[in-house]
């Protein structure tokens, strides 16, 4: 445990610490004090930054290799960068080119798959055969991803505020068991609430049965980094003994989301990090007069979808 | 001197601290490294709180009345509220709701005014002689104004960074004043920049001349908290000795700063806000290399006017 903690005390060094950023007008929306440890202005502009440089920090491979459309690549190609490593992200030939660009700029080797005759995982093999030196890496399951995290459960454990509740998102679990961890280490009681698109929600169903449950395909919500198939297995024991429960949120109230912390917060968020916001709005009754911290997961969002979002405000 | 230094502590506890936030895809964009001030998670959304809460701190009357139709209206009516003074903002009856109902939520009074019969000024003067307990406040011509936006100066010589310029936006000077008071306080001799519209370019013009010059009309810049029509007299001295010189800003140069922020810090700026940047970038040269810390002023814009300003993105 001392080893961890030590890792992550060197990982700090090396990450931007959270935005604690607080609005009135959304506290007042709320019916409860509300605090957003926003991840937006992170390095690569997410939390992922976090799990990825704790990776390549501890791994004494020279080349690591990904599949990620979204941050997660972004992320392990920067940390990459930083020490001096090789990283390759295997992404679709259908990805939006700015989301390319993102992992060339940082001098990450960008390899398109065409989804319809090989899967990305396939190809990441493939590779991982290929370059014998090569570490693959997963984006949330993995006991580096999740130390990676706890960085940020430290830091919302070291703010000043004594929360009542955490509202942390969850796709792949990677994020949720770091704050869990975090909290479990320090002994800290605070309760962790999950926020997870209705739409995509495996984790809920899994916490209800008590067991892993997949969704079938690549749900569509239109919180992209809650697209996974399931809980990682070693996101699973932690998040099953350390959240008190996972809300559900419908398309509708994430895009209102993102609405009201432009409105009353002046924070751009992608839609994944709205989803904390749109949780606590929906289960008003749940927080009332609560202390409550928010994690706002990453801003990278495109101009187009935004603007398409802001429409209705 | 140590009266105000007092006063500025005081102040400091009641503001929210700016928030530094670096992008490493902006800093190779400008070709210098670049740390933005941003003031937009301030209270009521821009710097402006800062000078209205010293105002309302260090003043004996119990009712502060301005003529506002922009971020310093809530600024004061929201220091109002939290002294337990009364407020009343002058408003053109053209303004929108949207700012009409944010001086109204922070308890202000909004005195809505027909600008084609009397003006902002004469209403102001008749509010005066009949509340003859209150307080007409200048948004940027008072003392108390420039030791509030001071305290943003104090946050700045802090932060750990050893700048090599300071940009700062300008409209009546009241921000600029305060970082260069600041400055000058601690003998700090970082130069500071101001950046302007060119078609609202008064206070550029005024230090060449070495006079205040006045617009003949308020002009239509959308950064719309520099439509002042000239630099106040309290804001000319401290500026004719302390800026450098003013940087003049294309209207679509604004726009694209707007449009950087949120692409490449993840920032939701308001035009105003990005005058600096927009500065900073038209430019290049004389920041080259530089460590530069550009001031975000504020980040309240209608979702309307930042949807057609991202089209472009």
């Amino acid at each position: 445990m001392s080893q961890t903690l030590n890792c992550v005390e060197l990982l700090r060094r090396a990450v931007r610490p959270t935005t604690f950023v607080q609005s009135r007008t959304l506290s007042e929306l709320a019916g409860a004090n509300v605090v957003i440890a926003s991840e937006t202005f992170q390095h690569t502009g997410s939390f992922k930054f976090r799990a990825a440089y704790n990776v390549v920090q501890q791994t004494n491979a020279p080349h690591l290799i990904a599949a990620s459309s979204g941050n997660f690549g972004q992320a392990l190609a920067c940390a990459c960068q930083l020490l001096s490593k090789r990283c390759t992200v295997v992404m679709p030939a259908t990805s939006a080119q700015v989301k390319i660009d993102a992992v060339r700029r940082y001098g990450g080797v960008v390899e398109l798959v065409d989804t319809t005759k090989v899967s990305r995982a396939d190809r990441v093999k493939q590779l991982a055969l290929e370059h014998t030196d090569a570490q693959v890496v997963s984006a949330y399951d993995d006991q580096l991803v999740i130390d990676g995290n706890s960085s940020l459960g430290e830091e919302i454990i070291e703010c000043g505020e004594k929360f009542d509740a955490i509202i942390v998102p969850v796709g792949g679990g990677g994020l949720a068991s770091g704050i869990v961890r975090a909290l479990q280490r320090h002994n800290d009681q605070t309760p962790v609430y999950g926020a997870e698109p209705k739409i995509a929600n495996d984790a809920s169903r899994s916490l209800q049965e008590g067991k892993i449950i997949r969704n079938d395909d690549e749900p569509q919500s239109i919180a992209d980094g809650a697209r996974t198939l399931s809980l990682g297995l070693n996101n699973w024991p932690i998040l099953q003994s350390g959240l008190r429960t996972i809300i559900e949120v419908e398309e509708a109230d994430i895009e209102n989301a993102v609405r009201v912390l432009f409105t009353a917060a002046n924070l751009k968020v992608e839609p994944t990090g709205a989803l904390t916001v749109a949780a606590l709005l929906a289960q008003k009754n749940t927080f009332t007069k609560q202390n409550v911290c928010c994690i706002v997961s990453g801003g990278n969002v495109d101009a187009a979808v935004y603007r398409r979002i802001l429409e209705n405000a």
